[in-house]
């Protein structure tokens, strides 16, 4: 056996070989990154740590096994299943509190961020404020809403002009239009630049909740853990300014169900918004009215705004999912 | 929030949201069963345990999200990468321990248990005893062998008739059958039924150190360890008896390079064999001898060899793989 590092101390009582632990990290070589070396020693140790406590056993093991490989295989461009998994088991979503935890901490902090989802899509539509992301094409039903605001520095207060405001949310029937065949091609999803005052403003509908995918693995998981798929009415947000760290988030509607049962736990307390009825405008039944505060890099440097040591989402790691 | 269970203390220091990871454990309804309960409560504790203890980022995460979607998306009937990443970080190793506890603990105990590993095939020849696993189709380079012991029972020390011993190893260009177009099929592979004092014998070679597959997830891994894909030489058997538990195990010879270390963690002290010169056989090199000893399943019962709460290894769980 390689031995480059030391022994990790094991630290538990249990009746197994005490020395196969410290074996199986102490084989990563010298030239893994320190990096690579710390996940991998601390992922071994809860995994084994994980396996001897329940006394895990080959059967249940490989079931494990064959979820996972059965998630690989359903994934594709248009739906990752392994991502999925995590975010029933409220992956994503501490990740996500952990990559950006000076927004929870923060004296006056930033909009907080919450998780991007399987169905972000690139090349949303770039729409003039104003404009309409519910598709001519179709007959909506659901509630018209004027969704406006601003996006500011979070330091200064100063508006931020030429902010992108990516937005996207599910038809009234559940659906994101790339998992419904009767949807318009980028159907509710739209991309808006602030003008000078940082302003923003479009109509959308007032969202409803939905299950995510459930004809899956994470839909075999929620099954046995007796759990429901569904997630609380929201809309989703990626913000992105030049010099700005990006933004990715959901705002939550304070009146669904759902909004204290998330299958994904991704709801924030700050997150949480009100749909207001909206007068006078033939256009809305609702006005939703948001302000967004993003945080220059320098700043998010200084307040260490990025956890951990690799640096956090950029705009195409997001983009990537 | 559904609470149908008592919040489950984190018992860490940290600086995140101190709620979060009991809320997600106290999602699980009351239909759960009681093992997927404790089993789902513990992969979460300790899911988010490393995130926070490593303050995982969300690119960090998502490489590993997309490393097992990979893997999945590799697997067939052929092929199980997602286990091969199990194996490279010493887990399919542990939970066999852990199944097979009464292995390593009982006075006189049964053959020590190895990893199945992903090459095992269904129904190898039926061979007689005395029968050589070396097809004759090709002209084989590598040390013939002559192997041969007895199968018994390990609490009484009779012999078991009619148990089957089947056994696979690689050719010496350190590839299985199915891997390598230019082995006919199945060779290297037998079955063997002991006779009326227990006994079996066949010719087989002397197998060599191979790496195992590294053109994927698993070998990514590998290299960002620094670690090298080899396995020691080693047969791999599979054992069952009418009434007894089966055997998965593997034999591994002394003088092989990668004795000291395994990339999948398999060797045990008691799996190690020496190939012993031989004289005045023809059709071998060398001599191995080796007994197998079985617990059968009242044995079994009765010393705990199942460690869990679903039942080990069956013959045909261990066959899915």
């Amino acid at each position: 056996m390689t031995s480059h590092t030391p022994a990790v101390p094991n630290g538990k009582d249990h009746k197994f070989n005490p020395d196969f632990t410290a074996a199986v990290i102490n084989a990563t070589g010298p030239k893994a990154s320190p990096r690579v070396r710390q996940l991998t020693a601390s992922l071994i140790q809860h995994l084994h740590d994980f396996a001897r406590e329940n006394e895990l056993t080959v059967d249940e093991w490989m079931e494990g096994v064959e979820l996972m490989n059965a998630a690989g295989r359903m994934s594709d461009s248009k739906r990752n299943e392994g991502q999925l998994l995590c975010d029933i088991l409220g992956l994503e979503s501490l990740v996500d509190e952990i990559t950006y935890k000076l927004a929870a901490s923060a004296p006056d902090h930033p909009t907080a961020t919450a998780i991007l989802g399987p169905f972000y899509r690139h090349n949303a539509p770039l729409l003039p404020n104003g404009a309409c992301i519910v598709s001519p094409e179709i007959n909506a039903q659901g509630d018209r809403t004027w969704m406006h605001g601003t996006v500011t520095d979070f330091v200064t207060g100063k508006p931020i002009e030429g902010a992108v405001v990516d937005v996207w949310h599910t038809a009234p029937n559940g659906l994101y239009e790339q998992q419904d065949p009767e949807q318009p091609e980028m159907n509710l999803r739209g991309r808006f630049r602030t003008g000078k005052e940082g302003e923003y403003g479009f109509y959308c509908l007032r969202p409803v909740p939905y299950p995510i995918p459930y004809d899956g693995p994470a839909g075999k998981v929620l099954k046995a853990l007796d759990r429901h798929p569904y997630r609380p009415a929201h809309i989703h947000f990626l913000l992105s300014a030049p010099g700005y760290k990006p933004i990715v988030t959901q705002i939550f509607d304070r009146q669904s169900k759902y909004i204290d049962d998330d299958a994904v736990f991704a709801v924030k307390d700050s997150l949480i918004v009100d749909f207001v009825p909206y007068q006078g405008d033939p256009k809305a039944d609702f006005e939703l009215p948001y302000d967004f505060k993003m945080a220059s890099f320098d700043d998010a440097k200084k307040h260490a705004v990025v956890a951990g040591g690799t640096g956090g989402t950029t705009e195409e790691s997001a983009a990537a999912v």
